[in-house]
């Protein structure tokens, strides 16, 4: 019997208790899923980064962290914890994550707040917008959700670019990495999508400088982290025009304070960080498929690198 | 020399005659296309519906009526055109509408109009909706342009239904038709996109009894035609909330006047008749082509059931 702590809120135990223990069971798996243990006999914590356990070295017996989320800031850096720590790499994640962005790519190419918020009885005819071959979209960040987005948005014709920090090849997608790259991709980018992790090498990517090699009026759809961004760069590049519009769902702040100036601004969209959430059905998947890899030693998934982060 | 009579607005004469003549060029063909003629020498009318001419038993030497739009309405009953009618089928259109479409579905999916309209400063984290694989979405008229927007709702996951007046068959979609076909589509349809042709077979399809079929707060995508929908019954439906939301982007009258209630209702998007549009490039294409055919003596593209309508 193996004995897995869930180390998260009510709230999410309520959501993944049965659909882990579905899990388990699908996978053959005899796991004692508890809240609170004696920690010298738990052999999988089950955790969110802002979950009960911070302190790690209880846990004497303890084989590996499988992070419900996506993001592991917060974890990475915890000297306490000394086993492998698991991302979360959720199909149900990815998929809703491409559908968020590829909405929102769309509403900011067909440019349909104009009409949504015009709603006054005048007929704004106007002109009709190019076709998306004839507009280039950048991803920052070529992971699983990178890649998911950038796949959605080419089946729509967009022409994509993405960048990642070591090269990678995704079809379809014309691939940047490296420092050369980045400013290579940003040039051509009339939307740009940031679906990085947040790591010192990443905070702030996005900053003057990064915003003036932008086209001028490019438009930015940020549901990767908040501090990816440099918000009083952000503001200044919008007033000046450099940047058309910008969609945010992530914020340095959450959430977001009624006062920043993002929720007045005419060309910032706030989203209340809605953009994608791990899903219990296919997330409990990756936990017991974990589980099991671990109980008869075989490789774990997803196992995070603790120097770069992520 | 071909003769090619433009019939339609100056400002269509100066979208169009440059890639025309390009596009003839292409195809190898000495055309002269002109403003004006001599009835008894035109070989070809390239027609807008609502363009100079209305009566084409001048036009004795005409080989055929190429139409400027998708749309055929105002033509297909007109008794003094006895040549072949040639719809067009852009490229560049059924391009346009499926981002439409798709970004417009998306948006309703997504329940972006929170957040648009929501942009002051209350962080409404709400629900998470359903992933695309647990929306359904179906689609009436399985022409070229419900085929483009069924093909690029699919590669979304939405489960995509259509409907056509007679089978039809497009892979990864759920087809139905006739009579029956009508009410099963009706049943399954949590998002609804409207994509026939206005014949007096389908003028009002969308009345009070086929809204009462959708399932209960079901949302409307109309990218075709204005007069398929019974627009009281609409409002009626919207009311009582068997309709959740509705997109309409073409009327019975336009511009939609000012005092219409659709402006004013919190669960109607009125948009101005933007959905797509013919793009010259590709549209000269397809009229050069049936030029071509025309004097080669081969079958024409597009031809018009008269009958039918469409």
């Amino acid at each position: 019997m193996v004995t897995a702590l869930f180390s998260a809120s009510t709230e999410r135990w309520d959501a993944f208790k049965g659909p882990l223990e579905q899990a388990f069971e699908a996978h053959g798996l005899q796991v004692n899923l508890v809240l609170e243990a004696t920690p010298g006999e738990v052999d999988y914590i089950v955790c969110a980064p802002n979950g009960p356990v911070q302190d790690f070295s209880p846990f004497t017996k303890l084989k590996a962290v499988l992070n419900l989320w996506a993001g592991v800031e917060g974890l990475v850096d915890n000297a306490t914890l000394n086993v492998p720590l698991c991302r979360m790499v959720d199909s149900g994640l990815s998929e809703g994550m491409a559908e968020w962005v590829t909405g929102h790519v769309l509403r900011l190419h067909l440019g349909m707040d104009t009409h949504i918020l015009g709603q006054d009885g005048v007929w704004r005819a106007g002109r009709i917008p190019p076709l998306a071959r004839d507009r280039s979209v950048g991803i920052l960040g070529l992971g699983a959700l990178g890649q998911a987005c950038a796949q959605a948005l080419c089946a729509l014709n967009f022409p994509v670019s993405g960048w990642s920090r070591s090269p990678k090849s995704v079809d379809g997608v014309t691939c940047y990495s490296g420092d050369t790259g980045f400013e290579q991709l940003l040039c051509v980018a009339d939307i740009l999508v940031l679906l990085l992790p947040l790591t010192p090498a990443t905070h702030h990517i996005l900053d003057a400088t990064a915003l003036k090699a932008l086209p001028k009026g490019a438009m930015i759809v940020n549901p990767g982290r908040g501090p990816l961004i440099d918000d009083a760069a952000l503001l200044a590049a919008l007033d000046v025009g450099q940047i058309g519009q910008a969609t945010l769902d992530v914020f340095a702040t959450e959430p977001l304070p009624p006062e920043h100036p993002f929720w007045a601004h005419p060309r910032v969209t706030v989203t209340p960080h809605i953009a994608s959430e791990t899903r219990p059905s296919t997330a409990s998947q990756v936990i017991a498929e974990n589980i099991r890899r671990g109980e008869v030693g075989e490789l774990l998934l997803h196992v995070v690198d603790r120097n770069a982060g992520y």
